[in-house]
């Protein structure tokens, strides 16, 4: 038996939800054993009746039958237990149960003294549409690619998608700074390009490079981006970790909005029992994260997310938390211009529309492709 | 049509062996997709027959069928592709397609042009023990908890842990920064009371404290615990990032053996169908990351993993990978001193033994069951 303590916590508490598969009786001692695993990680019987057990252990707020062989659970932690970072926040919530089966995170819900630390997405929605002067239609994204073709052609790619009225021209994730795309000349190069098809259009597009790269490597690149005229960054916090794009979104010195990549988070979605509920990753995480967009797999196109997952996505996106900015959803993977329809019913004006290779499709060339894409996007 | 390329590669591939989940037809065609999706990520009829077609995509090397409903493929995919570093490796393997149900990532083969890119564990086995001045037995590790508990109470923990004779007295890796428990003044007490135990008993126990913190303080939070004393740093690559860890297993300024916790990452392993390995994640991949030592839960402790899959853990932890060192498997979560005989069937004395919170039980002190646990860890 340890000796009593005595905490000067606030009382206040944030909460996670979780669904939990198996009987009530397992989904219980899978609520109770959260409560102690993700905080004292300790005996629970050799704690006494003292603050740690009144405040530190985490608390079964409610425990509900959501569907056969599936509970629902809210469980509270001490604010203070997160320290007041993404990190700690990350682990309290969902550390050590990443390693048990049948444990998924649903929904945070964070106390304003939580979400005042996070200083959240610089831009939002609203910061999107001053910057591409754009009020009204759905934004329009694509990304250069592919992996191996030069630096002249993927900028002569960006100037031809800028000069058919893309808002934004990223680079794919998957061009870093391999030795046939080095990262300081593509930036420059199609930074130049993208500016001379404003040139020509009057319009205000703007080019983001992939910034994702080693940890000692990730402010440096998007000071230098920055430098170059970059007018947005994309970033992978699958590969860098959420907390190092949430330090890039509040770094005073680079100060570009941010769109967040979907590579390598995967598995903490696609499987339904375990990882963390697309309102919750795409959404709630990525906000935190500093993120203003988040680009993700549309329904129907070449991965798996359901038109549900979809407008999960949207509501985690834009749904109130604390003070944070609402971001835009950016659906891509796959998608080509004769969908649009359909997704206008899911998005709405208020979305990123992201095309890629199917631009490519065609007699036409890519600049008329892209004219085309714009055309039927400023009918909606 | 783009246009063609001429690339100067230099005609070396790493391959990365996935398990595919479906019909042959099915696995077949994610073995193809991968090819394209983890590399070009665009249409493959519009690339032409040049450099891009032929060493850019990924190229299956080998598919076999494995048991009713899975297969085995091997890819390759050029050198060049992953930048030579840690984050563009991992989105070449495994980025967009982690988003697609039934890949996992099994192995990786990785040739001597890619692995010396990354230094690797700085210790490694012979590193602990030169460290600990401990030849031969295996290792012992304690980690003082719970969360909530004042400094100068886990400080008193500290103190008779290494008074027992535990070689390593870790943070939980719940212990961050939060304000009832604060970074530097936990490390300082600790590194005190451990200092002193080592005078009373001529041991050289070693404390490492939880870096684990936000991406601008990481390394400073390092650095720091370095000044004050500390022998080790425990870090959470699944909240931090793979290459955050790796950046500062690089640091010449900082130099201490790092061990790898794997909150958060639980995710990534725990359904056979998606994500890594057991071997991948905990073994070749915490290496390539730069750690020490890995701590995992052992089979039949209160998580889920299976004494196969702790097998393949210290297989990935020892197995030739290029000239990195081989690295401590920590098998915690649970374990109890009436589990080391089978333990050590397992583990022979290639291991460092992480008890936590079972030093606590029974009517003895601290330091007396901490001493008791060396002593039977001395008889094997």
């Amino acid at each position: 038996m340890i000796a009593p303590t005595c905490l000067h916590l606030s009382g206040e508490r944030f909460t996670v939800t979780y669904r939990l598969t198996g009987d009530e009786t397992t989904a219980r001692a899978k609520a109770e054993d959260i409560c102690i695993e993700q905080t004292v990680e300790f005996p629970a019987d050799l704690v006494p009746d003292d603050d740690i057990r009144g405040q530190i252990f985490g608390r079964i707020e409610s425990f509900d039958a959501l569907e056969w062989n599936c509970y629902q659970t809210t469980i509270s932690y001490a604010v203070e237990t997160s320290g007041f970072d993404l990190t700690q926040l990350l682990n309290v919530a969902f550390g050590n149960i990443s390693i048990k089966p049948g444990i998924r995170v649903v929904r945070f819900d964070l106390p304003q003294s939580l979400t005042q630390s996070f200083k959240g997405p610089r831009y939002g929605c609203t910061g999107w549409r001053r910057l591409l002067g754009e009020p009204t239609r759905p934004l329009l994204a694509t990304a250069i690619k592919p992996m191996g073709f030069p630096v002249t052609g993927l900028a002569d790619f960006a100037y031809q998608c800028a000069l058919g009225g893309i808002d934004i021209i990223k680079d794919d994730h998957g061009l870093t700074n391999q030795s046939f795309t080095p990262f300081a000349e593509r930036v420059e190069r199609c930074v130049e390009a993208v500016a001379r098809a404003n040139q020509e259009t009057g319009y205000h597009c703007i080019y983001m490079p992939n910034v994702t790269s080693p940890a000692e490597q990730l402010i440096e690149n998007a000071q230098l981006a920055k430098k170059l005229g970059a007018g947005a960054l994309l970033v992978v916090p699958g590969l860098v970790g959420l907390d190092a794009m949430r330090r890039l979104a509040d770094d005073e010195s680079i100060n570009l909005p941010i769109m967040s990549h979907p590579s390598f988070s995967g598995t903490y979605v696609i499987n339904p029992d375990t990882g963390f509920s697309h309102y919750v990753f795409y959404g709630q995480l990525t906000r935190l994260a500093g993120a203003d967009a988040v680009v993700y797999p549309n329904y129907g196109g070449r991965f798996s997310f359901s038109r549900e997952a979809c407008q999960a996505i949207v509501a985690g996106a834009t749904d109130k938390l604390g003070n944070l900015a609402p971001i835009y959803p950016a659906p891509g993977g796959g998608m080509s211009v004769d969908r649009l329809a359909d997704m206008q019913e899911v998005y709405g004006r208020e979305v990123i529309y992201l095309i890629g290779g199917a631009l490519h499709r065609g007699e036409k060339v890519l600049a008329e492709n892209a004219r085309h894409f714009r055309q039927l996007v400023e009918q909606i």
